[in-house]
């Protein structure tokens, strides 16, 4: 039996994974992220934390076939990242200096939301497929989108930004990243709060909603799960904007699969169809059959990702 | 030194050419297309094309790396096509019953406009790149994304449809594919000439495109190049339309150049500011250092993308 670890690294903990190779997670756990120093201890932390495990659990050297890694910012074929929001690091060489703390383990690296959609593919909802796209609605909206297998990495691994598609050409309020009428604006945990807030100024009329001093996401979900009428409407704005995005997206990569993960997509199946009816109202005839699924693998698709990136 | 041929079928003729696998292409030629009794005889022409050419050149069995083919519709990864539109074809297994009909040579197809797309980063404008999108003005609107030197295939042969993605959600008139707002309304030959025509029925002001009986694409690209204000218009809502979209798409393909084709791209360099700017105006950050440029193959990018899909 050959084995590989997945690593997760996020600015506040790393998630790691031992997998073997036909994609079993037989022990997980997790270290500290320590960003200080411009988060030289990182790499050092991960490579020790590795070299721990396979003592703790009797692998060799050989038994190892490699260490995958995803990354909270866009990494480059050659493994290599520009800058990160909140690593600390600048430019890093993150698989040529990780491979040598490990004493040249095969390492591979890829930008986060890309790696949780390669998971996802692989051992979650887009299992069996090799065409697939990945939305993640959390604070953020990110994604990934797997072509033939592999994900679509891009001349600055910035592919699959699926949260900066424009959607809206007359919005008026700033994105985070400095443009107008980001999907991210809509379909993010913070969008439909902020949709539903800007629905709940447009009248009085009855909802529950208006029981809550504070709306989110899940506030919006349950209240549509009760019939509320005003949710609805909202839970239909976010469905539009994101049907659509998903739409034209799916023209260009002609998914088998779309799956829907994040914080959002806790609300359940009730989610799906405010998606689904405007994808399926826009899509091109080809794209007709793709179907729309739930992530599965929740916190895990970062480690069973990075896993795969070896493998 | 080894060789490989690349075949370009289309509703009138197929192209073919040789070439050598470093990307030399020795020589070039068209058949006839013969689409009576379901194309039957379009895939035994070509291998018969192919064998004669081999005998012409004192080419050995040994020396020919394999054939490529380029078809007007969507193949998948097997080699198999659904149905053509002009070819005659339903249900064709491409890749085996060419193989077979020419004594087991490697076959590899792909869809033409996909296929020029690989032609144009094999030998073209893209040349050197690996992650590039081409998009052909045309008829319609078609094109090809090229991820990491390959095409973005798709779960079913129609990844890269770049001219169905919709850019106006308030269109009125149907597109061909029975959609609305789609790009190929506005970005294509016929679509320039239809905001043309809108244009000129919006008010009367003096243009010297009054004084063409029918307006096409050139009539406007040539108005502009003599600065009149009304092509001009007409030429920034393309642009507008064009680049917004390409933009989009950016985001998620993450591409170091776009390459533009096709009949309209015949207008030359005074056709790139008009996409550009409006493309730098909503692309994302990590695709500002996108590159634009004009397709330089012409009719040669389908029999060039076509030897690539072997070597």
């Amino acid at each position: 039996m050959k084995y590989c670890f997945g690593v997760d690294i996020g600015g506040t903990t790393v998630k790691m994974g031992l997998f073997t190779t036909v994609g079993e997670l037989i022990h997980k756990w997790e270290i500290k992220t320590r960003t200080e120093n411009g988060g030289e201890a990182i790499l050092p932390d991960i490579s020790r934390a590795i070299f721990d495990k396979m003592k703790e659990r009797g692998l060799e050297r050989e038994d190892i076939v490699g260490v995958g890694v995803g990354i909270p910012a866009p990494v480059n074929a050659e493994g290599i990242v520009k800058n990160t929001a909140n690593l600390g690091w600048g430019y890093k060489e993150v698989v040529k200096e990780l491979s040598e703390l490990l004493g040249g383990m095969k390492v591979a690296a890829g930008n986060d939301a890309n790696v949780a959609a390669l998971g996802e593919m692989w051992l979650g909802a887009g299992h069996g497929e090799k065409n697939m796209i990945m939305v993640t609605l959390g604070t953020g909206v990110g994604g990934g989108v797997i072509v033939d297998g592999k994900i679509l990495i891009g001349a600055n691994g910035a592919g699959g930004e699926i949260g900066h598609i424009c959607v809206n050409y007359n919005e008026e309020d700033c994105c985070g990243c400095g443009n107008k009428g980001c999907l991210e604006q809509y379909a993010s945990a913070t969008g439909i709060a902020r949709l539903a807030r800007i629905r709940l100024k447009k009248n009085d009329d009855l909802t529950v909603l208006r029981e809550h001093k504070f709306i989110n996401a899940k506030v919006v979900f349950d209240a549509v799960k009760e019939n509320d009428k005003v949710a609805i409407e909202v839970a239909e704005e976010f469905g539009r904007y994101l049907g659509h995005a998903l739409a034209n997206l799916a023209v260009v990569a002609d998914p088998s699969v779309i799956v829907i993960g994040g914080g959002v997509s806790k609300a359940g199946e009730v989610l799906i169809p405010f998606v689904e009816k405007p994808f399926h109202e826009k899509a091109f005839f080809a794209n007709q059959e793709t179907r729309f699924v739930l992530a599965t693998l929740e916190n895990d698709a970062g480690i069973c990702g990075a896993a795969k990136l070896i493998i």
